[in-house]
Formats: C-alpha cells, sequence, structure tokens
C-alpha cells in the first residue's frame, strides 16, 4: 500500500503561487487556511500534513510570502479541526533543548490521541546560527553528532513513563507508581539531562520519527532512528538507487528495512487534459521573478549573483560537495541537475520555482497516479510527499482526482483501518526501553 | 472594573481534588476536558485562562496528578475552540531561547487573533536545572538578569516586522517591503541574536506580558516589563502594601501604573450555604496524605522531612530569605504564614494543599463577591486570578454564581467589549520600537 502525505507550505510550493488570482497572499500565517487544507488530506484519507521548518527569516520579503507559524503550534491548531490525520512537525536538532522539544512532541501526542511525527532536521545556514547566540554555523558533523544524541536522549525521555505508571487509586490516595517512572540521568558529549519527563508517555509510545536530509551523515541518522525518510530525487534511477542504499544501511544497523518508509517528494502540476496542466505549470513559471530567485540559487552556490547569467549555463568552477557545510544533499541535487540537462540559469530557477529540487510533474490525474505506480513498483518509493505547486486547488485535485484512481487500482486505502500516525504506515508501538518484563509479568 | 482570570490546574487546585468521586483522575493530559473550562471562562466574560509550568517532574506521582500538557500546546488547542478568551502560558527565560519562545508566542497569538499572553518565570529548583545540561540552578540574580535580557530580546524579535511589511501586491510581484522588516541585531551579556524573527507582527504587538515572582529582582522585572502581576496574598494588609509598592516601582521605571493589572490568586471554595462550603473544604482537606506533603515543605524550606513533626510548628531555625536561591517569595510566605498563625505542620499543610500559599476562601457566592469586592475597593487589587480547588465544578460555581453577583454591582463585564486580551485588560497596542514616523508620513 502506498504511503501519502501532503506537504503544507503557505499558498503552494510553487514560489510564485501567492501572484495567482485565486491565491490569498497572506495565508501562510491563517489557520484556517491550513484547516480547510488538513481536512481536505483527511478527506483523502492521506497518511499525514507535513510542515517544514526553519527558525530563520530567508531572503527577501519581496520575492513570495514569509514568516511561518511554528509548527507545533500550528499542528495543534490542526489536530483539534481533525480527527485521524496524521501531523509532522520540522524541528531543529541544533537549536532546541532536548527536554523542551520531547515535551512538546509528546504533548501534541497527546493532544492529537498518537497522530504526532517529528521530522529531525539539523538545519543549515549561518543566518539560523546567528539567532542563537552563535557566530557561524557548526559543522556538518557536529550537527549530525548532535543530532544523533538528541534523538536518544528524546526516546529515554519518552520512555521515562511507563505506560502503567498512572494508576489514579483514589481510595488508596495513590495517583500514580513511583517505581514506574525512571529517571534517564543522560550524561553524553552534547547534553546531561536527568528526566524525568513531566507528561505521561506518549499514545505512539514516541511520536513517529522522520528524517529529510541526504547527505552521508543524514542518511545515517536515518538508518538509525528514521521510520519515513523525505528525499528530493529528480530520476527514477536516482530514486531507486537512494532507496537501495537505504534499506541496506537500515538492515546493517539491525533494523527491519520495512519499518522506513521512503517517500520521495513529487509537485504535481494537475490539469483536466495535458494542456491544462502544462498550461498552469507555465503560467506560474511566467510569475516568477528571477532577480530574487538569482540571489538565492547564488547563496547556495557560494557564488557571486553577478557570477550567474540568466541565460548561460552554470559557471564551471563550482565548490565540492565536500567543502559545503550547509544543506549538502540540496546543493549535490542542484548542481547535477543543471549540468545533465544543461540547463541555462533561468531554465534552472524555473525547475527550482517549482518544486526546490524535487521532481516536478505535470499531467492528468492519470497521468499523475502512473507516475506514482512506476516508482512505487519500480523500488523507487514506499509512497511520496506530495508538494502540490498551488493550495488549496492542488491538493484539492489530487485528492478528488488522482487519490481514487490509486484506490481503484488497489494502491492506496478507501478508508483508515486505524486511528494513529504509527498504524497509518503500519508500524508497531514502541515497546518502553525501560519496562522490566520479569516485574511486569508478576504484576 | 475588575479583572479575573481562570488559573486552569487539573482537576483543581486542591492537590486531592482528584480524589473525589466527581474528577477524573487523568484530565490533566485530556484537552477535553481543558476544552470545557476554558468555553465555561469565556461564558464567564473572564479576560483570559492560566496555565502555570515548570520543565521539570515535581515530587512524587503518587501525590497527585502529574505530568502536564506544554501550555503553548494546549493554549492553541483552547484558541480553537473559543473566540474571546485571552490565553496566558508560563514559559522559563532559563531554559528557553528568546528566537524560539519569541516565535511561539507570536505563532499562538496569530492562531488566536490577539488573546496570547506570556507569564515570564526564571524557574526555580535544581531539578529543572539538571534537565537542562547544568548540576546546579544559576543564581536568583542571574536568573533576573537573563529575564530581564530575555524580554528585551523578545520585544526586539516582535517588532522587527513592521505591520506594514507585508503588502501582497501581486501585480507588481512584490510580496513584501524589505525596507519595513529590521534586524535587532542584538548582543548582549547573555543572548547574541541577529533576527529579524520569521513570523510577522502578532496582532497584539507584543504579547501580553505576565509575572508571577514576588522577590525584589521579581518585583523589578516586573515594574520594568509586565503588564499583569499574579501574586499570593494572604492577608489584606499585605496585598495593599504589595500593590503600593508595585504601582510605586512600576512609576519609577517610567510606566503609567495603570498599565500593571496587580491580581492575586484566591481559592474559593463555593457552596450553596457557608456549611456546604466549609464541609467541601473539610472533605477536601481530609483526603490530602500528609506524608507526601510533608516531604515538599521539607524540600521547600531546605531542612529534613524528619526535622517536621506534623502536630508542631516549624522548627524555630530556619533560613533566611537571602540564603534561599530557589522561589524566594514563597518561602518567605510559608514562614510568614505559619508563625502569624502559629500553624503546626499539620494545619500548615492543610492550608498549603489547598492553595500552595495563596489566600483560601470558603463561602457562598455573595461572600466570595463580598471578598472579592472589598479587596478591589481598598486598592489592594486591579482583579483576581480565580483558582477553584475542584474543576470544572468549582469554575461553573464561580462563573454561574460569583459573575452574575459582580456583574449587578457594576464590577465586571457583562459582555466582551473587545476581541484582544490587551483590549480585556483595557491596555493599549504597543507601537513598534522601530517605525520611523518621518517616513511613515511620507509613505
Amino acid at each position: 500500500m502506498i504511503h501519502l502525505n501532503a506537504f503544507l507550505m503557505g499558498v503552494g510550493h510553487h514560489e510564485a503561487a501567492w501572484r495567482l488570482p485565486e491565491s490569498d497572499p497572506f495565508a501562510q500565517t491563517d489557520v484556517a487556511h491550513f484547516t480547510r487544507l488538513a481536512r481536505t488530506a483527511e478527506r483523502g484519507k492521506l497518511d499525514s500534513v507535513f510542515l517544514a521548518d526553519s527558525p530563520v527569516l530567508f531572503n527577501s520579503v519581496g520575492r513570495r510570502p514569509a514568516g511561518t507559524l511554528e509548527p507545533t503550534v500550528l499542528l495543534t491548531a490542526l489536530a483539534v479541526a481533525t480527527s485521524r490525520i496524521g501531523l509532522i512537525a520540522t524541528a531543529s536538532t541544533t537549536y532546541n533543548e532536548p527536554f523542551n522539544l520531547a515535551r512538546r512532541f509528546a504533548s501534541l501526542d497527546h493532544v492529537s490521541g498518537g497522530r504526532a511525527g517529528w521530522n529531525i532536521v539539523t538545519t543549515a545556514g549561518v543566518d539560523a546560527a546567528r539567532n542563537f547566540n552563535l557566530d557561524d554555523l557548526p559543522a556538518h558533523r557536529d550537527r549530525y553528532e548532535r543530532a544523533a544524541e538528541f534523538v536518544d536522549v528524546s526516546l529515554k525521555l519518552w520512555d521515562s513513563w511507563d505506560d502503567a505508571a498512572p494508576l489514579g487509586d483514589k481510595a488508596a490516595g495513590r495517583w500514580g507508581d513511583d517505581e514506574l517512572i525512571h529517571r534517564p540521568e543522560h550524561r553524553g558529549r552534547h547534553f546531561r539531562v536527568a528526566g524525568p519527563l513531566n507528561v505521561p508517555r506518549p499514545p505512539q509510545g514516541h511520536p513517529l520519527l522522520v528524517q529529510a536530509g541526504s547527505s552521508e551523515d543524514g542518511k545515517q541518522l536515518a538508518a538509525r532512528y528514521a521510520e519515513a525518510v523525505f528525499t528530493a530525487q529528480q530520476t527514477l534511477g536516482e530514486a531507486q538507487e537512494f532507496y537501495r542504499d537505504l534499506k541496506r544501511r537500515t538492515a546493517e544497523a539491525g533494523r527491519d528495512p520495512d519499518t522506513i518508509k521512503i517517500l520521495p517528494g513529487i509537485v504535481p502540476a494537475i490539469g483536466a487534459t495535458e494542456a491544462e496542466a502544462h498550461a498552469l505549470e507555465a503560467e506560474l513559471d511566467r510569475l516568477i521573478r528571477p532577480e530574487y530567485a538569482r540571489q538565492q540559487l547564488a547563496t547556495t552556490l557560494r557564488v557571486a549573483p553577478e557570477d550567474l547569467h540568466l541565460d548561460r549555463e552554470l559557471p564551471a568552477d563550482l565548490p565540492a560537495e565536500d567543502e559545503i557545510e550547509g544543506a549538502k544533499s540540496r546543493y549535490t541535487l542542484i548542481v547535477t541537475l543543471a549540468r545533465r540537462e544543461r540547463l541555462t540559469v533561468r531554465q534552472l530557477i524555473g525547475r527550482l520555482g517549482g518544486g526546490r529540487g524535487h521532481r516536478t510533474f505535470a499531467g492528468t490525474p492519470e497521468q499523475v497516479a502512473d507516475a506514482i505506480e512506476t516508482w512505487y513498483r519500480s523500488g523507487a518509493a514506499d509512497g511520496f510527499n506530495i508538494m502540490p505547486p498551488v493550495l488549496p486547488s492542488g491538493l484539492e485535485a489530487f485528492v478528488d482526482h488522482v487519490v481514487p484512481i490509486l484506490q481503484r487500482r488497489g494502491l492506496f486505502r478507501t478508508e483508515y483501518t486505524g486511528s494513529t500516525l504509527r498504524e497509518h504506515y503500519g508500524l508497531p508501538r514502541p515497546a518502553n526501553r525501560f519496562a522490566r518484563p520479569a516485574v511486569a509479568a508478576v504484576r
């Protein structure tokens, strides 16, 4: 069964979506807009909605809608407005403390009845670092080492309450069993956290763990901890290679490779006819202002904006991936795409403006369903992170026209069979690492 | 006009409330329970609901319901379920980063349409410190110095977007005006934060700022920044003295003393008759398990539990307030109360079990209204933080029976006249510190 998430971003993933007549340019801070999106995704029986995040205001506010609500806050509002769909929030391990973040995700899991997921990111970019007492970005390797320890501490905190610790024994005047509260007393290189957490164990045991970086360090973190992976893959061959590699690493880490779901992004421009779909794509690309996009591309590629000529290919002498401390996998993806297809800077900006490096696809609902089925059947994906170029209309088109085709083909659920995000993904509720089976058997 | 907040805490402020037949012992993590409370408070036209917090699991889970949802998460859920009532969350300046917290409160203010308030606390206790990489609690003075800088940074971040920065100009392809985005570039003793924030300026300009410590350092912080102050005051004389002192300090800090609202806590046990009210109080006190409470009292007083004899007064040789690094004002309040009324440890535990040092009062609705009116008219309070001993029944009794009396007396609103928390408190929306009037005039 294919897994489908709705990646929500303001009025759409295409950077010019806000300029369409249908779009509310201020929707990115409007909870009613996101409520409508989440309910649409739930009507389509999707596994989850997903929010990206970075604790920094990127680039110019001239270019596109900027400023977003903090994801655990926004997803809490969506939890109340929905009943089944999963809720995955991005949060940084570099700029948070494990106690606070573990508590927030546990709280979201309680409020939503077991629908929370955490997309673990290490946050690239010096601008974010400068919001947190640093002058420069910590090294890539250090960020990932901290991330692994951060996740480890979080898992210990979520397990610090045995599921059976709350008793509620009014007659005896004994609310909980102190013997079933565990103190992690974690002492590592990056963190010292005594615990226990001050929230009972989450309904899912642990919120679903998601990872989204595709660098070497990112893949190792995913193999060790992630239960779902969001990834940007442009071609079937690359996607198959990534899929095989990550499943292999997961097995090598001692885990069942079926317990990690690999979900490439896809940006589907959907039209009733091919011509309609391509017209939407062309209209969106026409609305891009290339001067803003060139500035961002120059930052990503570590070159001066004036070295990027809109009607020429990228300069030949770009840095190697291992010189990049920021978003390594994104850097490589962009350079590879440009070189492979010999794109001019203007063409590259059009491709990135649509999906920021994710696979873009314009076609009819049948063609979109085919594109999804082909990758799924070819060992390139366990499902997809759907990134509509325009919202809400692109998600409505997907739910109303693509989902029914996938359902008729027997590839996608027609009803939710579980109530938690883990159940949607077919993943078990994790055992508590501190549980003492012998004691439990006696009780 | 009196201001009234509902201080929500699980199934009530009395530590034994969970043992009553009417109480759900697991309500403290149930969003439906809190939704019912918030809607009741809104039905009563109260100014706000308020949640306390500390990033630590206190004491034994045997004693009373433990483990609480993170307040900004829970209040977001309540924001969606209500439309007018203010939403005040406690958050620590010692164990958060200003960028993250300012963003969360800005997000809550957007989601709620301008109803967010932040109760600024510095968090006492070594157990909390040990959840955040520390072996010991930072010194009281250092915590308050950090708190003041934390608030200063937060104010700069909330002001980093001019209200007019978002343009949404589709025709020109210009979403926002970069000239109206300000970079605080804060560099202080505790924080270096470049900014800007990645959320547009909150609907209220700044979320309402609340403060709750009554130590010297706490009062200085309040005088400088707070727009509302929650305080524990046992007697009218002490409350008047606190009120005069804090209004004077606020004036000395160059602010209009009317812009700080002083709100003592009151724990009202309400009965249709006096006898009923006292019977409720007695039943609750009977359900306290003193062995748990003695342990906590010993920790607060920095003595060994075995030095506290249940049927004797407190030991004579307790530390002086200036030796206490934790919750100074709470320490002094407890010792003063015990000495003044010559309470045994058992009696003291009963008084604290009801309201943790706040003023407890048992009586009919008329008597509760009188108690409120007397303090209000005597220059002891601008309003009250209502701490029902049992929830939801104690809040329902207050809203259904005490509020109408206050309304008939012309002391409390019969309808909301504004839509934001600031409007409920009669406070103006703050100007943006970065606004350039000359430029604004030309536009």
